[in-house]
């Protein structure tokens, strides 16, 4: 069995042991995917909820509808118990010890590397380069990446539903090199169609950089479609998973992403963890972003040499215990399954998309079809800034966020007044119940208003 | 009371309540610091050691020589439950939500903020920016604020016995700028003389960056006379605090530094999180590093603006709980007090550098003084290689790092052999046993080899 092999075993074993905790979940899981999507959003408190049970801050507020998800996940305990499991069994600085405690250390980090790969379907766990989060993985590509290829008169195309973190990095990359950034704007439903494609992505596209699920529109962008252009052109193909990765199955293959960016904290892992998968023959080839220990193999004082990938952008001393966290919520996500985080999320969007047709003074932006809202669902409330519904809202004790989402260009392009609109998110450990009380609370911000 | 100062009363709450779980340490304190020194050390063992009882993993692991606190420390129980309160008391995403629960997340973040002001001595909390760890906090400096200050033929000086992070990125900067880097070389004790710094401190030096503590030498650098002498030459002046932090008090504004960058996780807090200290009106006139949502004040298509220090500098989802995590660290390093963690250090090494004088086939790196060495002790043992080393003192259950502890250019330069060397590096919460098993452990070493 070589080295690697022994790992991967270990990691199955640990996928097992990290799962034990989650028996409460698998046991509801079995009826869950066999209700349909109607009995599934029925559970409407955390008695009949089984997933809430598995998430402290839910449990310990079964009161609250955290509907903002979509900003940050809440973590189950499993994930709690094996950040801290790391300090408390097996702290030490990995790959630079040669101790049991260092070396143990340093294969929670390989393990840890091997399940992200498996879950995007990366084809060599060498490629998962672990960053602060899905932010500073785009930074990385626009800022030692793109200067490699780009050239004045090249362009750089993106959408207008980006996330500011996929978007002032292109601002920048194309001001660095005397390139265009040029925008792909969608149908009036959010969804980019063939003849927008026809026209932005020609010869001089250099890079097509999509956030492959909008965070404000709750949209799936035709990634597949998009790569496949960009490729037919020459170009390269980066992909924001941000906010598909807590919803849809990945497959960074199948995608034919160049580049794939994702946060932890958004898929119940740790914050401060973020991946940058890419592919091999481009990590090899670029240079490295961040520099000092770790990611190098040689330094003289004038000169050094680096590491192989990934630790060539993997500078200073690395989280371990957030990597290895991190393994233990993809573990609990695969442990509920895709399929059914996916039928729960998409039964609940439908349930509250139907009631927030009921009240005549909700605006939806973006489709009105539930089925292109992947967990969600944003909006406003005829006449009352988003802020004012937010903290009406609160005080109901439902959780949305208001605000431009890290997205003006988009809201600014929508015609948004403000700039801002409320955001309903949701995540499978979301029930009736939430949507209920997001509904109620909407009735009573009317009342406030126009009582 | 303003906002501000109404945090500030939160913090000293906050503070009076992460100290709570430190009862048992500070009952001891009080003895501790009416000891003598050899009083200190004495306590051989876990019973008789208050401190250990604060960390878990040394209290799970009695038999273990915990060592290698230079590359990264063991955590307190404060620590662990602070993160994990966080996750499941008040987990959301910070800054952008207007519920309970995500303006509770951004207070805890401004309340770390001033605890870490206040414990580097620093005047404006807002100047605390938060970033993964030392290495990007000098990786920004190097990549956004020296560019804006080299010019060719500039010089830009630091010292042989840089950490690599502290090394590499000046490389860099120096090569995109046209400007010269050059080395400050310490006399055969590791102390840098005024002679060396008439030489290498001219008109030329725009910048000159130095490690406040050496990782492998463990001497204190003499920054107050350095930052004196760059800033007559009118120019500027980096410290990194990486190892200084755990073990001295620090004060960047008695350092006369212009930047000061430190990492959490050396100093008890968790992985992931880092310090940029800067002058105020050097970040306000920097521009940033990473771009993304957060550090914004308002995006179009085609530009963006910043926003106000420090947010300007921290793109994309801060790790929350990691910050509130660290403030409880300093909480804990405090109520332990840097007086007692200093003076336990000092006994320690004392003691462990005496023994090690009994054994004539160690040979000390750096100055023989015990003084001259703040918590950490490099040596070789003569003739066997340190990997070896290190191996056979953990099946004795003594854990040190051997290697070059990413300071390639200092053991080139010190001519040791294979560019490897052992070290020992001690935290307060080690004692006169952990001591003797090294030795043991070493004495075991060589009789394995020479037996």
């Amino acid at each position: 069995m070589s080295q690697t092999d022994s790992l991967i075993a270990r990691a199955a074993e640990q996928a097992a042991s990290d799962t034990t905790a989650c028996a409460i979940a698998d046991a509801a899981h079995a009826a869950a995917t066999s209700a349909t999507a109607s009995d599934i959003v029925c559970a409407a408190n955390i008695a009949e909820n089984p997933y809430k049970r598995d998430f402290p801050l839910l449990a310990n507020h079964p009161d609250l509808a955290f509907l903002d998800s979509a900003a940050t996940a809440q973590r189950p305990k499993t994930v709690l118990d094996a950040q801290r499991r790391f300090y408390e069994e097996m702290n030490a600085n990995a790959l630079r010890g040669l101790y049991r405690l260092s070396v143990e250390a340093t294969e929670a980090i390989e393990v840890a590397r091997h399940r992200v790969a498996k879950f995007i379907g990366a084809p060599d766990w060498h490629d998962i380069v672990l960053t602060r989060n899905a932010s500073e993985s785009l930074n990385i590509v626009a800022k030692a990446f793109a200067p490699t290829v780009l050239e004045p008169g090249d362009e750089v195309c993106i959408t207008i539903m980006e996330h500011h973190s996929n978007l002032i990095p292109w601002q920048q990359a194309c001001r660095d090199a005397g390139a265009k950034l040029v925008y792909l704007y969608p149908d009036e439903d959010g969804i980019i169609q063939p003849e927008e494609m026809d026209k932005k992505i020609g010869p001089k596209t250099k890079i097509l950089s999509v956030v492959h699920v909008s965070n404000v529109l709750g949209v799936e962008n035709p990634v597949v479609e998009l790569g496949r252009r960009v490729h037919e052109q020459g170009g390269y193909f980066v992909v924001d998973g941000a906010q598909s990765t807590p919803h849809i199955p990945v497959n960074v293959e199948e995608i034919g992403a160049d580049f794939f960016a994702l946060s932890a904290h958004k898929i119940f892992g740790p914050f401060g963890m973020g991946v940058l998968w890419g592919k091999d023959e481009l990590l090899r080839a670029m240079p490295p972003f961040l520099t000092g220990g770790e990611m190098i193999d040689s330094v003289t004082e004038q000169d050094a040499t680096w590491a192989p990938v990934p630790e060539k952008f993997e500078a200073g001393t690395q989280d371990a215990a957030g990597i290895y966290a991190t393994a233990a919520a993809i573990a609990y996500v695969e442990s509920v399954g895709l399929d059914v985080i996916g039928a729960r999320e998409k039964a609940l969007v439908k349930y509250c998309m139907e009631e927030m047709a009921q009240l005549p003074y909700i605006d939806i932006i973006g489709s009105p079809r539930p089925e292109d809202h992947h967990g969600v669902i944003s909006f406003n409330v005829r006449g009352i800034h988003p802020h004012d519904v937010a903290s009406i809202l609160d005080m109901d004790q439902v959780a949305i966020r208001a605000g431009h989402h890290c997205a003006q260009p988009l809201l600014t392009w929508l015609g948004v007044e403000n700039l801002a609109c409320c955001r309903a998110s949701l995540a499978f450990y979301n029930d009736k119940g939430d949507v209920d009380k997001l509904i109620a609370g909407l009735k009573n911000v009317w009342s406030t208003f126009n009582g």
